[in-house]
């Protein structure tokens, strides 16, 4: 959404070179309102503005940019401008944007970038997407474990500047070996005392990752032990970078995001929705839309099955697509209950006892009170069916098969929905795979299969009474 | 998940009244794995445990406790030392666990809290749930604009100790307005011209939120700022608490249960899935299985009117649950693609005209590969009633009445599906009450529509020729 209150002022100062003007906007708000600002502009003009920030500000603006934007800035504008600018982001984030630049711009831009820079950026690249590599940042303080509290304060001054955060101080020995953690309140009250030595405030026992670790855990360790940053190690235990909140947040929202398209049978998407291609849609969502299809042809042909029933008692056709979707929403309600237990690890596989208990109850009171209602509606249908010359005998006492069959769907909904994602976990898969379509389609099958064998058994019974 | 590797060492410490070994067993550790040792201790000897810490080591520990484990020991054991543990505690987490203990023991235990926190859990306790000040913390940092870099550094290292964070040190005047912040990071920086005065050093435009604000709101706004906490004001802009990044954490975490609970159709819990009790979680899901089951009526209703079409084509039945099933996953998906695009800005109302395009586009091409399988499959089966001696006349060609019908709606599915969340969207309502299974039950009647009206056109043309 384009904020455009502030686009003709900042095309009137472009147009007459007001520089003071341009340099108070780029310096007076948070960088991400001045982004915000100036998200209507060209490439060319946003570039102009930025021309009036120093280069620390103008990265963190950059920063705020949308990725569109962003990647539109660096193709299009001056190569060695842009390098430059590139030295200025964070090494996380730089590597993500150039990751979905044009890679031809990309060879031309790497030579121009500072070596240091461009190391980073190599390294970087090189851990899979996913990882705690490719999340975590390689700016962050480190101090050496016989500074004394002065001394690192002292160090942190000089370092500050180029950190993208200093809550955390890591203490390494000379091979970057992680030997503990010291965190910035801890340093401050140790001014108290000036001389004591970084080993004796660091605490040893620091929660660290592996580099190959999957994002989605690295997301779990920072959101258990409340932390702001965690600190990633290779093999050797050797310090490669940190993992920070922000960082974290972006994680936990797309992984939020990938579960629910899970949970409606859609495959994960590398990128947003407008920016995946049709094919690439049809082909996440064909997958498992075929899947399901495969299962509901299922239905079809157990309702060829009871093909005496059906033609004995043709109106029991009304009711099938009631019948059917109430199991199923019933059934994608408690396996959406469970997974998200599950995930919350509220619920473990071990409580499985409890959970049938109280599914049953739950499908015993909800089916009943659907029974209710059904029950009155197939009786003012069959009766109606009755006046238009249609034969069915005994109209009332026949319609019991609709409540009967709902409150035995309802609770093999509840039931079988609560129990497929608990044996998933059981068994090590992700209890999302069980997806809520999955579980209707399953229960689609029974609730046919229950409603058939239903009205074979009472409509007999009433026939022949 | 109960950690039980120390348990028999813990026993047997206690037993011994090993006071070296427990103590050291409570600091070593991160509180949250000592905690994590500890689950499968009784409140009482996780509280003899504890008597081996100091007061902040026991309250940090306490902090990482189950919520049962929390309730159960501030219920059960001795009022005096639970006030104290208490007066320990961060200032927005001991509110959360007092809302949740037996209002007569919390009765009991305030007058024994020290005057300072009773007056302060009051104050909190006042905010409604799910607002800033319900989950904010009245523990943080505050400096005055007139104190030098040097004098604010000695000010924090007296304060530190008892404040849950100093990453971001607000300035305030005398009637508690909030008038900047600065960060840790500045201050340090700052200790190279200790004379400094703080008012130099902030910032002045304060990203904040009100005190009524919705949490959902601001964890967005520290999402979005990349912020580490955020300072809440009152109505005056008087600063009243911060609301810090693990507690964001938690917001999102919770927040993104409820979208996926209300996606499949059940009200938001207040408690996790084993601590509702049955009859709230029937209320919370039989509202909304209530509602689609009535909209499932109309699905019976709609099949009583085309009586001709299953009196004469009695078949038709065997696929009625597989098109409207295929017609409720492929409008489920499109519905959660943009009901989650929404949610992360990817997508707006006034995209709808795109969005259209790309699902009818979607449509036709997930429907048309259904179809293909489907026509071959509704072929045999058309083609085995025959041979069981039931009417079907000219059964290859009266089965494209299915595939004919799958396209259409697999289109109106995925077409529905996207345009509702935008309409609801548009209209200032949350997408997500467009929950799929109630995108499904739209779908449900417009494809049994769709298919007995191709069924009447198509297999008149086919008998007539």
């Amino acid at each position: 959404m384009t904020n455009t209150l502030f686009l003709p002022e900042l095309r009137e100062m472009l147009a007459e070179s007001d520089a003071a003007g341009l340099a108070e906007f780029c310096t007076t708000l948070h960088p991400a309102r001045t982004a915000e600002f100036m998200e209507g502009l060209t490439p060319e003009e946003a570039w102009a503005v930025l021309q009036h920030a120093d280069d620390a500000t103008r990265a963190e603006i950059y920063h705020y940019f949308e990725l569109a934007k962003q990647i539109a800035m660096i193709e299009t504008l001056d190569r060695t401008a842009m390098a430059g600018l590139i030295g200025h982001l964070a090494p996380d984030e730089r590597v993500d944007i150039l990751k979905e630049v044009n890679p031809t711009v990309v060879e031309e831009l790497l030579p121009l970038v500072p070596a240091l820079e461009r190391r980073d950026i190599q390294r970087l690249t090189a851990y899979p997407e996913g990882t705690a590599g490719a999340v975590m940042t390689t700016s962050f303080a480190r101090l050496s474990e016989k500074s004394s509290a002065r001394q690192a304060i002292d160090d942190l001054a000089r370092q500050a500047a180029n950190l993208e955060t200093i809550y955390y101080l890591y203490v390494v020995d000379e091979e970057d070996h992680l030997r503990g953690v010291v965190s910035a309140r801890q340093l401050v009250s140790a001014m108290a005392k000036p001389d004591t030595p970084v080993g004796e405030l660091m605490e040893r026992s620091v929660v660290s990752v592996q580099v190959a670790d999957d994002q989605e855990d690295v997301a779990e360790v920072v959101a258990k032990y409340d932390l702001l940053a965690v600190p990633v190690v290779d093999q050797e235990r050797r310090l490669v970078g940190i993992v920070t909140h922000d960082d974290v947040l972006d994680v936990m929202r797309e992984e939020a995001i990938e579960d629910v398209h899970m949970l409606a049978g859609i495959a994960p998407l590398e990128h947003s929705y407008l920016d995946t291609s049709l094919v690439t849609l049809a082909w996440k969502r064909g997958m498992w839309l075929t899947v399901l299809f495969l299962a509901g042809l299922l239905t079809a042909l157990a309702l060829q099955t009871y093909e005496e029933a059906r033609m004995t008692w043709p109106w029991l056709a009304i009711f099938i697509p009631l019948i059917v979707s109430t199991g199923g929403n019933s059934g994608s309600q408690s396996a959406t209950l469970i997974i998200t237990a599950l995930t919350a690890g509220h619920v473990s596989s071990r409580d499985w006892l409890r959970v049938a208990v109280r599914e049953i109850l739950s499908g015993v009171m909800l089916g009943g009170l659907l029974a209710l209602i059904g029950y009155g509606v197939a009786m003012l249908i069959l009766n109606q069916e009755v006046s238009h010359g249609t034969q069915v005998p005994n109209p009332t006492t026949a319609a019991i098969v609709v409540p009967v069959t709902l409150v035995l769907v309802v609770i093999c909904g509840t039931l079988v929905g609560a129990m497929l994602p608990l044996l998933f976990h059981r068994v090590g898969l992700d209890p999302a795979l069980m997806s809520t379509p999955f579980v209707s389609g399953i229960i689609d099958i029974v609730g046919i299969v229950l409603y058939m064998n239903v009205a074979l058994r009472l409509l007999v019974v009433i026939a022949g009474g």
